[in-house]
């Protein structure tokens, strides 16, 4: 167990300014931060420039320096530093989801090898502590499925929709300017962002490691009016979700749009509230709400990580040790495929086709097929298709 | 951290059988089941009379056995074996809330002097992991509410009262002819239950710890139907909670009927389930919902407990350490109080009256008072009212 623990802190973005402020609120025994590392020495900030180095060396050199806490918006330059970091010995704290879920494996390994903790809470629905409930809770449970809500600005903008109907790029212009979307939205409303987030605790859920590529990502870039309107008349909402289920022919995994039925407690979960629903063979179903992005609710995560390394806390990985479970992406789904050009729905070949329709001026058509040749029909075209999972 | 736990399990009850059942699907390495204890020779149950024991000493005086699950009903006789296997330096794990709450802190402290662990995620809301979450999660956070759907009777009632409203009685009968109240539902549906639980997660919440006899528990055994129709004609939808909340003023914390506006997420929470809101100054509101009750559920919640000792876990009791927060029942609260028969209100005295009113052969009244002089003035009368929190 460390005596004490010495902080360096990369970033001073949103979450990291969050986690300066709850430890220089908080006086926590053994616990200190000493240094601050930042890239841009012109960059505004809200403290005076004497806090801040602009060295990485500065901390990942320093032999006093025992954690480190990786928050920096930069996935490539983030896994360059946690590696040094990991090769130095030192304890990382990371939120940087997209570069946990592209090295994850090599990044947990290295981590092991050199008998330092690699810990994350925050990379997974900010403040919700999704990934210590999984470890700790339901480590030697077995989980049939994971269905998250893990994209605030997704979830903001289908809220909204459904409040009232109305074209995408009107929306997202408005959650921009209310701060619950960035300037390019796309890593949140194509689903990459629910993708990486998936990675990661589909590995502590299920033991089963994707990379980025295995796993298809649906957004909501393409959701018309009409769609809303044909969820709304049929008691359905809409939540993008990163679904994970695992049956008798593995683990199927995807980010997409679903049609979900409006007794269901995650239609409850509005505007950028983030849920997961844990469905377990022996805790049965879970869900746990609340905050996924902001300052202090992301950077509480991260408080609780430093925190729980005072007691030398590190992933047990139970489920990678004893699954033998593997992503399987040939099991079909039933799917909801809409575009105001009847042309673009032909990409699309089904399996077994259910259902063809037209709303107003919309096209749409239901049917079956894999996951993986609904992933590559969809990459291979380029149209304005909103496609999302129907309920069996 | 102890190389092998060798468990001895007394009660063959819900619970009991839960976890020999996990225990016996799981093999866990390390972890070894040896020894059962019941009481009645003569119940029939589901293995062979071979695997029972019926003296406690056989586990107490077995110095083979380093951890103890005790799952028996009786808070008495719990209490007794509890204490014998901490002064026999054996880890414990309970589920018994009502033991807990009566002799919490004689029993953590004997824990804690024998440096062995206590723990009892079981005994709050079953397969939810409420204390482990305050603990890990939320333990460097300022909690400021804690409201908790924590008896499964009592939603289970009140979801069919708002589905139909009825006379209690009979739905007191159907509840059990399904398995969802005791043959003697008193501790349920007075609010007992739920109040040993909130003194329970207090303490991990607040660092305030009460005795049963501190605090008010209201229930629901004199709901009318047209109170329900009442709630319901307002938008309204009735909860039992346990209720805590710091403030400036101190802690208030109580078990009542709430109305709750249906915006709230908690009004989502229905038949047996239970949750748990927490509002916390950094991760802001959370909400934790799962099962609170049955076999298996329950058992899961002993299961993480027992394998969280392979890692030399025990809780830190962060907020108690630190904290100097005391109960303050002078807080004034808003109620609604009915009964069919006018003269049962009038030991109620409101500080501020807000409200009479009359339903069908209802009468009802909506004012303030303190919860210390609520808690007298009810204690003190014996008529068929009931009283509900109203809010502000």
């Amino acid at each position: 167990m460390p005596q004490q623990l010495t902080i360096g802190l990369f970033g001073f973005g949103s979450v990291g300014s969050g986690i300066y402020h709850l430890l220089k609120k908080k006086t926590i025994p053994n616990i200190k931060l000493k240094t601050i590392v930042v890239k841009n020495p012109d960059k505004p900030r809200s403290k005076n420039a004497e806090h801040f180095s602009y060295q990485p060396k500065d901390i990942l050199e320093d032999e006093d320096i025992n954690l480190v806490l990786e928050l920096i918006d930069d996935a490539d330059a983030a896994y360059s530093i946690v590696k040094k970091a990991l090769e130095k010995r030192k304890h990382v704290i990371t939120a940087n989801k997209k570069m946990l879920a592209e090295h994850f494996q090599e990044l947990t390994s290295l981590a092991q090898k050199q008998n330092v903790s690699l810990l994350y809470e925050a990379s997974v629905c900010g403040s919700i502590p999704v990934i210590r409930t999984l470890e700790e809770s339901f480590g030697q449970d077995s989980i049939k499925s994971l269905r998250a809500i893990s994209n605030g600005t997704c979830n903001y903008v289908l809220t909204r929709l459904f409040q009232n109907p109305q074209p995408f790029d009107r929306i997202i212009t408005d959650a921009q300017k209310h701060g619950f979307a960035e300037s390019d939205p796309t890593l949140d409303i194509d689903g990459w962002d629910s993708k990486f987030k998936l990675i990661i605790s589909n590995y502590h859920a299920f033991g089963v490691l994707n990379t980025p590529e295995d796993i298809l990502n649906l957004g909501i870039r393409h959701v018309k009016p009409e769609d809303i309107e044909f969820a709304k008349e049929k008691n359905f909402s809409i939540k993008v979700l990163g679904h994970s289920e695992l049956n008798d022919d593995g683990l199927n995994a995807f980010v997409a749009p679903q049609f979900i039925k409006n007794n269901n407690l995650l239609t409850s979960i509005e505007f950028e509230n983030n849920a997961v629903q844990i469905d377990a063979e022996f805790a049965q179903q879970q869900l746990l709400q609340g905050k996924g992005a902001g300052s202090i609710p992301t950077a509480s995560a991260v408080l609780s990580d430093v925190v729980s390394l005072l007691r030398d806390y590190t992933y047990s990985y139970s489920k990678a040790e004893t699954s033998s479970s593997e992503f399987n992406p040939a099991q079909q789904i039933k799917v909801y495929i809409s575009s105001y050009d009847k042309e673009d729905l032909v990409p699309f070949k089904f399996k077994t086709e259910i259902l063809c329709g037209t709303r107003k001026h919309l096209q749409y058509k239901i049917g079956k097929l894999s996951i993986k040749d609904l992933k590559e029909q969809f990459e291979a075209q380029s149209a304005k298709v909103f496609v999302a999972v129907f309920p069996d």
